[in-house]
């Protein structure tokens, strides 16, 4: 795919820093940002909890499903609008800003009224016309890039959204699949100064989805500041083995507490702050 | 993935092998079935050229795109309902049975009213809200495996279609993405005996979109039918290099034509018949 | 990697297929070639037994390794120049052609003396020291592709025997890394034409390696035939559960003379003969 | 592959990281050793001026190749033993510890009587001839994971160097096959830590073969230091575009200067230093 097709999305032709605002959180600036929270809403308690939680050790944004994309028609399908309420909820008694993932065309407007910003999942990169739906409702998106998709492919998804008047995209490379049995999707290091060369997008990474195991989350995520990354999305868990998925690679609050100490320290060696 | 959580779709719980029945065409039986058709539909003269081609040298299904998953917002994205009046229209004239792409989950009753068989690409092979509601349909179904997908997870999403209550899955296997340049989906011809091993399932082949290559398309397809394919969906246009897309993949009539003819040959040497 | 740099091995520049003769067996022409052997030398009974029902079944090349590449220093390493012998004295005995693999610069003369063809395996197709070596020994050789290699470096390394002047190179499709984790190493369908495409070489494939699981033996076989290989090295051994390796995936002497009735009749259903 | 094999790379079974000592040069222990240098060996002069450059800037071992394992047998073959004399001289002048790659059984005690430090490519990882004549040497070696092996396949391959007795082995990765064609093996952050966890052996990151991308070099190398690896080996060249290989990856004398003065802020931020 030589000279790559997309336009609103390139670097060259659009130089500057996209910055994306939501309510007082600033995405693609100077300063890191960390999105936090558990894998699944499954109850007010739980999500309070985190919210609260991450909020206290510097998190921005609560991250937390309510519709869950799962492998198998047997596991947890997410709580649905009931957990886009608890959401909402949380956010207004934390005041800490909010995202969900929307899976469906049909329910992008619902889930626009409930968070502030929106999150196509990894299997939804190259679901079209949700892209084109997200596109049209004007809500800031976290796009994750599929974890078999090329960059090009990525830049080209983003475009979709750009392309239907949407200008509040962030990147997020939640990594990609590889031979490699130890690790789920690798998170190629060498990628993240390579899409802030090719696009002027916030991009952030996702170190949990991509190692699923809790003990990388913290050496994957410096290193994903240090290679230049403008933010991060974690799973913080009060209580990751009652989770309802994902237990393995949600870390504790005093754990991730830790990391965004240890954090602040990588980020001032790349000359930036958290 | 241990004790690989299928149930429906599992060949140890539902050893007889399962025929999918669309008018008088029998999918998964001793006969070999081959689709055939443009990728998409462009006009209704070259539709109805390409079906009657396809239909005089054997193929027992039209193919044909109405909505196209592009991978640039700015590539042709089919033509929609129009395309698929016209789809209907050719499959009357014609008597063969149509099959086409439905992308989202509102499309899927209206492109259930035209066409005979819907297909989920491979990109939209998660797309868990799709296959519950192509699931719910009723319709027979064309299944293609994601191009990154496992084959635990390729069976997964089988049974959220068939734990809707459509029992009418087809497999379809179009290869997977590698590292090798020169090849855009590699076909692992192990993998169609293992999919027969594992389900009941009827398994089809795309030799066209796995090898991007029109001089490939025939030494696959045989492959396929060696290995134990029960069936082929193969572009064909009749004039390739004026298509909207995929201009160096689809056959001419006539290299369908010997096509078919080859395969009757690596049908019987197999056992079975085109 | 444009315009590839390979120029001994192009079918552009070269557009008669090669044949190479050892003996009176024709590897290349209309014939398919099958050869076939236990994994390694492990006894002269074994190996005689293994020899005779190979040849009596068709198979025209005796395969058997003295040396074997192990991923682990703890497993067994074959017989060496012990295992050379028998596999000598066996090859005179039943008039059968024998191959073997030669893993290291220092071995290439002494394994010269013993075989009639050299095989150099997928994890030496880069150890380019032994690949001159080997191309300056004037012996057949057998180059397997790396199970990461890509198109062009894998007639590059034949390049490097074709540019010590060895003319008789053949080389083995032996399938490649992808991230399915249940199918060992996929032989990609398309490869086998693609490869007779760049190359005029003759083209064998490995099915007992690739797929490492005893059903998948056939149909891969037949399947490769299909789409063009001109031969097969195929696993096999007198008693699978007793090997000292691969235990899984040998055939056994019954399964192989089967395999070799039904290979017939697909090599007849493309033009050509076992 | 369930309980590695490996036993004496195991971290499990020896808990104390293991700092290879060559010289004054410690591998493994709190100060992160940065090894750097041209490609190939070209001449004295360049190398000497390389030399000086890196060590200066640093440094404390001097890389350089002799024999280069080329994809082409066209390419650029090395200067073989002459240019182990220079970088023999060049280390003697300058008082930089030196480090080859070896590519042949044959070469060994050749090579080890010219370097302190043997290196075997990613290519070798899996000639195990050659593993076991290195691990014989009693040399300290440098080993690359090949491009498609497996953590476990790794840490085997060390496994035949320490089972002859040599304790000196220090990994390095050098990152892995994809299907993305943007990037030419990427390093996943996550491998970095993982290893430490596996295994007790010092690791070092090549961010200069893994990229191929001159820009991408400091970047990967901030971030391998942020995940936990003990140091780099990077290619510096005091005039790139005249290089014999890899011109486009190799840093300038002033972009290595400016590097190591980041990557120690890097350094402490990881409570590590320089």
């Amino acid at each position: 795919m030589t000279n790559p097709p997309y336009k609103l999305a390139s670097r060259e032709l659009h130089p500057a820093d996209t910055v994306v605002k939501v309510k007082d959180v600033e995405i693609g600036g100077n300063k890191i940002v960390v999105m936090a929270g558990p894998c699944a809403i499954e109850s007010e308690e739980v999500l309070l909890e985190a919210a609260k939680a991450v909020k206290v050790a510097g998190a921005k944004v609560l991250r937390a499903s309510a519709f869950k994309p799962r492998s198998s028609p047997y596991s947890f399908q997410g709580m649905g609008e009931e957990g886009l309420k608890l959401l909402k909820k949380v956010g207004e008694k934390t005041g800490i800003v909010t995202e969900t993932e929307v899976m469906d065309t049909r329910d992008v407007s619902l889930v626009a009224d409930y968070v502030d910003i929106l999150r196509i999942g990894a299997r939804n990169m190259q679901n079209f016309n949700l892209l084109k739906e997200v596109g049209k409702s004007g809500k800031p998106v976290i796009l994750k890039n599929g974890v078999s998709a090329t960059l090009d492919e990525f830049l080209l998804a983003a475009e979709y959204l750009l392309s239907e008047g949407n200008k509040d995209v962030i990147l997020c490379y939640r990594g990609i699949r590889t031979f490699e049995p130890a690790i789920r999707f690798p998170i190629d290091a060498a990628m993240i100064p390579l899409i802030k060369e090719k696009t002027h997008l916030p991009l952030i990474v996702d170190p949990s989805h991509s190692t699923g195991i809790r003990i990388l989350v913290a050496p994957v995520s410096k290193a994903a500041i240090a290679a230049g990354a403008d933010g991060l999305i974690v799973e913080v868990h009060p209580c990751p083995e009652k989770a309802l998925c994902d237990p393995k690679q949600q870390l504790l609050p005093e754990q991730f507490k830790k990391l965004m100490f240890d954090l602040s320290k990588v980020a001032k060696a790349v000359g930036r702050s958290l």
